[in-house]
């Protein structure tokens, strides 16, 4: 017999035929003999109606409410879903963060897990129950409610299954799992039957549609397998887990675009040692993430250092900038936005030479300009010009192999 | 400095800006230089809308989930209620019952209030905080969500009143104090300064618009002063408290009609020890309240028995008295649903004798028929046609002089 979780997010409980749906699936997998938590977000816009019932109210509502009051969305969840499985003639009972003992830090609106007491989810599960848990939400120290921030229910539902030893942590979603990249602008980008958490990660863009990183992080730090899978159909999804020896043979699992970033680039700094710490020191001090930097030694003993920064940060990036570029008396400081990150993502690169070299020639074939370049152990990105990410997409995708 | 319970009902937290305006009521309060405790309803029509969630997936949903789900009405309220305060710059706790520390038995959706634990009140109120209490809500010795049934949030608020030894207990409500009779029936009703536990439990169905018998047994229990007033007016409303010496001058304190009673007459039953046992046994058994009864000793040695239930029971009551015919082997059972119960209330009553004729005499002046009689201590109640009901309660409400 074995343990399941099952998270099911707000698409899929929306309304009384998706839960009533959602339900069907739970049973299924407690009737094949498994014993079966339930982890639920909020349904459909609920989350998103209390936030401007709060906002009516207030235009800086202290987190702590904010908390106690989104917490309902998924409480309410949990109810229907028991209902749901009892409608079918099948034993449940929902359990709030606070009855099952999710113990989390006091950031309200973002809190961690600290700690979770498998003891009432055991009993429940000895007594016959499928045991329905709110996601998203936990009690502090002093059981005041708190949430976990985005994805939330995702990060409890692999934390549940981390603590109670599940089989695997299945997340039923509105996608049926994990492509070679968006099939909304590759028609023939194929599902992966499975990826390693690493990959997952470095697919961020691709990922995100799914789970969010953190709770993949979670999943990677405890060895939980995921399988992502769709709550509308019964096709088998990608599993997420970890390394296996055949998954080396398979050199890029997934490209990606992403057009999250501006590039921002000092022109005519002086060259003299710790320039870079200035600027970047400075750029830190706001809480900017810097992702890719290059350095460019020009004329007269003046070097270009260019970076990205995320889009929504560009403005406060800029206003740095200004100072650092009055401050270091360089010459000036230009942004561009029309910028794409083009990236491929392959465990098998470890093991594999010439990957780089062949996604530039792709490009080059192309006549796509590459602005920039960062590779990790199992990734390489090409900042290019944003006009050119589909066609660039396309072209890296045929070119690995990746389609159909 | 004085500790006052504040308890604002539905209606007057259905939207933004009624949450607004209670949350300026309680800060009046808080500024007086008192210690305020407020308990909140769920807004509106949550409760009815959460319902209608649980019967679009079940038509028979548990009862402990319909607490789970039942309780979030309240807590949303909380929430938003403490926002209120906080945006008008004060310092405000919202707390669950389970936070509290409400205990209750485990009759889901019906549930009695068992303890309530002072510390997690006391703590907050010593941080200086206005304490909002979700109502009608709390938890059974396994932690399982529970909920009081009708009214509940007015027990809540009572109890919290009790335990907490608060000078008084303030019920803001949509209507603004309880009146000699129902104003939109007698136009020139006047609304009481002040009236006694006991009396407004007899006035029942005045009282039923304001507040649950039930959370007034418990204020009589545990001497709470109850200020019933409006959340939409500043007018002072209407005291509920034990009786005072000055109260029993005034002999009729109010004037009530009941159309929800209906009379059921069993007739030709042979005249024998036992008989009125048999019937009533039989009643009670069905969990039938049996109001008034009369028995008439005819011709021939065959009694009539009257009596009435409420409307809602008639046919299950119908269908007994049918049994009770063949088993005793009376005449026939006849039932009439077009009766009203008229009734004068006051603790006056109690020292002031031929208050009863006086009220016949009205209702003989205006040539109304009286069926059926009982008394009290503290009431007088007649049975009277159903479409003589208004007549009579206006002509009543003149006679005693309870007009402005």
């Amino acid at each position: 017999m074995g343990l399941i979780v099952q998270k099911f997010g707000g698409t899929s409980v929306a309304d009384a035929e998706r839960i009533k749906s959602a339900a069907s699936k739970i049973v299924k997998s407690h009737l094949d003999g498994n014993r079966v938590i339930v982890v639920v977000s909020a349904r459909g816009k609920t989350t998103d109606e209390l936030v401007n019932m709060a906002y009516a109210i207030s235009d800086n509502p202290a987190s702590r409410e904010l908390d106690m009051l989104l917490s309902t969305g998924e409480q309410i969840t949990i109810s229907l879903m028991a209902m749901a499985i009892h409608s079918l003639g099948y034993p449940a009972i929902s359990l709030t963060g606070s009855q099952v003992g999710i113990r989390t830090d006091s950031t309200h609106t973002k809190a961690r897990i600290v700690s979770i007491s498998t003891e009432k989810i055991d009993v429940e599960l000895n007594n016959g129950n499928i045991v329905i848990v709110a996601g998203f939400q936990g009690i502090d120290v002093e059981s005041n409610i708190t949430t976990l921030g985005r994805g939330g229910s995702d990060t409890t539902a692999v934390a549940l299954a981390a603590k109670m030893k599940a089989d695997f942590c299945e997340i039923y979603t509105d996608v049926d799992g994990i492509y070679t990249a968006d099939p909304r602008l590759v028609p023939d980008a194929k599902k992966l039957k499975q990826i390693t958490y690493d990959e997952i990660l470095e697919l961020a863009s691709l990922g995100a549609q799914v789970m969010q990183p953190r709770s993949i992080e979670f999943a990677k730090k405890y060895d939980v397998p995921i399988h992502v899978r769709s709550s509308f159909n019964n096709s088998s999804g990608t599993l997420i887990c970890k390394e296996a020896p055949e998954m080396e043979d398979i050199v890029v699992s997934g490209a990606t675009i992403s057009k999250n970033d501006a590039k921002i680039t000092i022109r005519g700094i002086p060259d003299k040692p710790g320039q870079a710490a200035n600027i970047f020191h400075e750029i830190a001090a706001k809480n900017i993430n810097v992702d890719m930097i290059i350095q460019n030694i020009g004329a007269m003993g003046l070097a270009d250092v260019t970076f990205t920064v995320p889009k929504e940060d560009l403005k406060v990036a800029m206003l740095t900038a200004e100072e650092i570029v009055k401050k270091i008396e360089a010459k000036e400081v230009v942004a561009d936005k029309k910028i794409a990150k083009l990236s491929i993502v392959g465990i098998g690169m470890r093991i594999h030479s010439g990957i780089a070299e062949k996604m530039f020639s792709s490009l080059a074939n192309e006549k796509i300009n590459i602005q920039m370049i960062s590779t990790s152990e199992i990734k390489v990105s090409c900042i290019i010009d944003e006009n050119m990410a589909e066609k660039a997409l396309l072209a890296i995708h045929k070119t690995f192999g990746l389609a159909n």
